[in-house]
């Protein structure tokens, strides 16, 4: 490659967040439909009427999923979901998809049907038209683009650099499970490869393996929040672990954050897996990953109507810049969350 | 993978044509809002006033680029400019797009960055907003994948299915000539690989290799039909070989054609290459593919003010169905136009 010069930057070295920022900074948008570009969950664009909200995932073969414990089925179906939740996050209602793929002469026909048949159930699930995509080949392994498309009311988007001090942070469901999930997923690779003929009894982890294989969008909490006449004043979805979404919301709004560890949702079955593996049940909320729960701010006056609503918990409120964004513990003293790295990257992978 | 069942299909044997059939047949479209889905170079959705058209295209290194002989910041301008094409195809005008990347440890920031250099080049020439994306690591190799959103008036889009007997058969540009710049390079690869100090003397082909690394969409010819006040009937662009993509639009408008040997439009160049390798230049015009100009079908009540504009041939015409699709050679007879095989597994590659 005669294009790369003789001293360079590793990307492992600059981060995730620290690359996009490089290669985006400069961008300008130039139309008048482009409303919000890149640095949110999703793109805004205005076509009059309706605004359209669009988003789009890379999956990787050997980053994102092990085909050794990962059913072609779940994997499609958990592709799309990824992406809805993230036109959730918008405050906006998914309507389309486009899927492309590069797939190794590994795989047949039949596998790959199996994968179109997850991505055709979460289709039909969440009532979204597939309309588009491409499909090649590739040297190795399998990659998965999709690429969603959603409606929103004219100004209702909600962004993540709209949270104020004095806002309730809230975030649905519960967290770290589906990394729970994932380590025990690993750890029975690791026993099948010695031993082929082990029969794992995983029945008493069944949550938490739903959860890293098959995980859903929270559609049910957009429609909770919109029916009871809660407009967050800022929301993104929990992919990257908590720890690093509410960076982002704060980084992005200026603003500083309190959470509270004895508030953070966590199922029983992933308490057990943290203890079974001698790890930190908060670590696991925290800096897991791939939970898909909203994590949302809220005006205060809301905290009443927000009570009427299951499945939300409030785990902090945000600060004044000069606060930091720091975890309470459920004892004395505080520790600052710290960003995460290069998580496309992830050491958990 | 205990996915995988006992009997399989290969996906050489099926074809990327009909694996994408297989797979999108039972498909249904459930929102008023989605137009076309599925089944042509972009998808149009309706968002009230103007209709929306989303095209995605996924470029595998070892596929579609040998980084070897591809300048990084040509692989980011021609991934954009492969899009547009298609968004050019359905006569709508492109306006955003969201870029995603799968990166392996082999790249550096310096190396991202001339990507990104291309894709932004790309897009100022363009003018399009880069709306967003996703950025992750790969196990082996660069995977790029695009996503182009352009708007039409309502009811303005040009599909493939749509060409009638009689209707002239129109080609913008010339054919082969991207083609003729990949086996060119191809040869000087592997004269490079025995002999790395080798200078090869390219500057008598800068025509085909420009055509081969650094493609643009016809937005002039785009521009050029609706000053002129045509509307093809039909409409899609040359990514797979003029054959493939006649067979395209004459099976899903139902018709048959005569392409005349003699109206191929090849520059000079493409038939020096051709004559060099021994191959016949009507083979590269036909099947050689990524020439990513504009096939279309116009009635021929628009045939005088089709003169008025440059860099037009017209090569033949639609023929009823029973009529096949059939190249007429520049002496006697005629031959069948055939399907080209699996695609993204070419052997050209």
């Amino acid at each position: 490659m005669a294009d790369t010069q003789e001293t360079t930057t590793q990307l492992k070295d600059l981060g995730e967040f620290g690359l996009i920022e490089r290669l985006t900074k400069d961008i300008k948008l130039q139309h008048s439909s482009s409303i919000k570009g890149v640095g949110d969950d999703a793109a805004v664009l205005d076509y009059s009427g309706k605004q359209i909200v669009v988003t789009t995932d890379l999956l990787v073969e050997g980053i994102h999923f092990d085909l050794i414990y990962t059913p072609l089925k779940h994997l499609g179906y958990k592709a799309v979901v990824v992406n809805l939740s993230d036109v959730y996050a918008m405050n906006a209602v998914p309507k389309q998809i486009t899927v492309s793929m590069a797939i190794s002469g590994k795989f047949s026909m039949e596998a790959v049907e199996l994968l179109y048949q997850g991505i055709k159930k979460a289709c039909n699930f969440y009532n979204i038209d597939l309309i588009g995509g491409d499909t090649t080949s590739s040297v190795t392994g399998l990659t998965i683009s999709i690429t969603a498309i959603g409606e929103v009311e004219k100004g209702k988007a909600v962004y993540r650099n709209t949270a104020k001090p004095g806002n309730l942070i809230c975030v649905s469901g519960d967290l770290g499970a589906a990394y729970a999930g994932l380590l025990l997923l690993k750890r029975e690779k690791e026993v099948f490869l010695v031993n082929p003929n082990s029969q794992p009894d995983m029945s008493t982890y069944d949550y938490v393996l739903e959860r890293q294989l098959k995980p859903e969008a929270r559609r049910d909490i957009f429609e909770a929040l919109k029916n009871a006449g809660i407009t967050p004043t800022a929301m993104i979805d929990i992919s990257d672990g908590l720890s690093s979404e509410i960076l982002h919301i704060c980084k992005q709004s200026g603003c500083g954050a309190k959470i509270n560890e004895g508030s953070l949702p966590i199922d029983v079955q992933t308490i057990n897996v943290a203890e079974e593996l001698n790890l930190d049940p908060t670590l696991l909320a925290m800096n897991g990953g791939e939970d898909y729960e909203l994590l949302f701010t809220v005006n205060p006056n809301d905290a009443e109507k927000l009570q009427g609503i299951a499945g939300i918990s409030v785990i902090g409120e945000i600060l004044a810049k000069e606060k930091e964004v720091r975890l309470f513990g459920k004892g004395e003293g505080s520790t600052i969350i710290k960003a995460q790295g290069w998580n496309a990257y992830p050491e958990k992978e």
